[in-house]
C-alpha cells in the first residue's frame, strides 16, 4: 500500500522542555511526540514540524507531519497519542493529508504573539507565559521602528546561527504586521508574517523593547536591519513570552 | 511601642504546595511567608489566614494577618517579600490595620469558583487550574440541587474533619449564591458565602457533578444535607479547579 501522510495539530507548553526540535541533550516536543509513535506503531517514524521553537517557547497551533504505510483511523490515533503523551503536549486534531503537503515548505504565513507583563508584581498563574517588565515604554517609538521592519528584507540581523545539520533558511522575509495590543497586564505584540528565522521573534522584540525604553531610537532599528549582522541587534527576548499563535496553509 | 497588626494580600497558585496551612510533611504556602518574615525581621512570627486552602488550591485574593512591633514602610515590605518567596506566591498588598482586625474572623464573605474543563482535550496552559470532565452534563439539574443547598444550613454533610488541632468551625453557614457561567472552556461555578468549612466547596462540587450526569436526582440532596453526615455525599472534586477568587471584610 502507499504511505500515507497525517498531519498533527499540536499546542504545547514549552516550560519544562528544550524546545520543539530533539535535541542530544535535553527534552524536545518533538522526541516526545516520535516517542510516542514509536510507542503505537513499533517503528521509527520521522515528525516534520512547520518550524522550531526554542527552549521555554509555547504553541497554540504547531503542525507536524508523519507518514505511514498503512490508513489508520484519524480519532482513535488522536485519542491514543493524548493518552500516551504528557499532559502539557496535546494533539488537537489528526488529518489525513496529500502526500504533498509538509508541514514546514506548505506554510503559507504564521502568527507569533509575544506577552509583556507590565505590572509591578507577576501574576502566579502566568509566570512561565510572559515577560515581566514592569517598566516605563514608549510605545509610539516602538510602532515607529516597526514601521523599518515591516514588509519585505533581508533579516540577518535578527537570526541567530541555527545548529550544524539545520536546513538553510533564505534570510529574505516578509513581515505583514506587528500589532500592539494593550492588555489588562500589559501589552500583547502579535507577529504576522510569510516565515520567521531562528530565534527571530525574540530578536525583534528584544530589540523593541531597547527603543520603547528609548535606549535606541527608532531609526537606528533601519540600520540594524541593513547590517544584515546579527551582532547589531539586541538581545532576545525570554522564550517564555512567546507563542507560536496561528499557521496558515 | 505598641504591636502593628498587617494585613497582606495574597494569589498564589497552589500547584506545588500541600496547602495554605503548615503541614508536618510537605511545603505550604504559610511556611513559605513565615520563613520569610523570619529572614526580614529575625524572628518567628505568626501568619493568620482567612482560612485555608487544601493541596492543589490556588488563591486570587487570600488575606493573612500578623503582628510586628515596629511600624515598617509598607512599600518595601511589599518589595521585600516579594524579591524573597517563590514566584508562585506573590504578595499584591500590603495593609496596616487595625488591632482588632483578623483575617479569620474579621472576614464577612468569601468567593470561591471552580473551574470545570468540557472539551476533549484539556488546555495543557491550565491543566493545573480545572477539573478535566469531558462529560455530558444536566446543567437544569443541578441548578435544582443548587436551590436546596442556597440558604443558612448545618453543612456537615459536605465537610471533612479537620486535623486534631485545627479550630473547631461552626457547620451553620449561610450559601448566598451559587452560579453557573458558561465558558469557552466548559463551565465556571461561583460560590458566595459567608464562610466555608473544610473541603465544603470541592464536596459540593462533586455532589453536584453527580447529580449532572444524572447519578444522584437533585431531590436527593437535600437528604444527604438533611443528614449532616459526611459518608452521605459524594466524592471532593479535586482541588486542582478550585480557586478563592475574593474575601470580603
Amino acid at each position: 500500500m502507499d504511505k500515507q501522510r497525517y498531519c498533527l495539530t499540536i499546542t504545547y507548553d514549552g516550560t519544562n522542555y528544550q524546545g520543539w526540535q530533539s535535541q542530544p541533550n535535553g527534552k524536545s516536543i518533538q522526541q516526545n511526540i516520535e516517542s510516542v509513535l514509536f510507542t503505537l506503531f513499533q517503528k521509527n517514524i520521522c515528525l516534520f514540524g512547520s518550524g522550531r521553537t526554542d527552549s521555554g517557547v509555547h504553541a497554540l497551533d504547531q503542525k507536524a507531519h508523519f507518514d505511514l504505510d498503512k490508513k489508520v483511523n484519524i480519532d482513535k490515533l488522536l485519542h491514543s497519542l493524548n493518552a500516551l503523551l504528557p499532559k502539557d503536549i496535546r494533539v488537537l486534531k489528526v488529518e489525513l493529508v496529500d502526500q504533498d503537503f509538509h508541514a514546514r515548505f506548505s506554510c503559507k504565513r504564521k502568527i507569533y504573539q509575544y506577552h509583556i507583563h507590565r505590572k509591578q508584581v507577576i501574576d502566579p498563574f502566568n509566570k512561565n507565559y510572559r515577560l515581566f517588565f514592569p517598566y516605563p515604554l514608549n510605545l509610539e517609538k516602538m510602532k515607529q521602528a516597526c514601521s523599518y521592519l515591516l514588509g519585505t528584507h533581508n533579516f540577518s540581523s535578527f537570526a541567530n546561527k541555527q545548529d550544524k545539520g539545520s536546513a538553510k533558511n533564505n534570510p529574505v522575509k516578509t513581515l505583514h504586521r506587528i500589532d500592539f495590543i494593550e492588555k489588562d497586564y500589559g501589552l500583547l505584540v502579535e507577529y504576522e508574517g510569510d516565515g520567521f528565522l531562528y530565534k527571530m521573534v525574540r530578536n525583534i522584540t528584544g530589540t523593541l523593547l531597547e527603543v520603547g525604553q528609548e535606549k535606541l531610537e527608532p531609526f537606528e532599528v533601519q540600520k540594524i536591519l541593513e547590517a544584515k549582522d546579527r551582532k547589531k541587534a539586541c538581545f532576545a527576548a525570554d522564550g517564555k513570552g512567546l507563542f507560536l499563535a496561528k499557521t496558515f496553509y
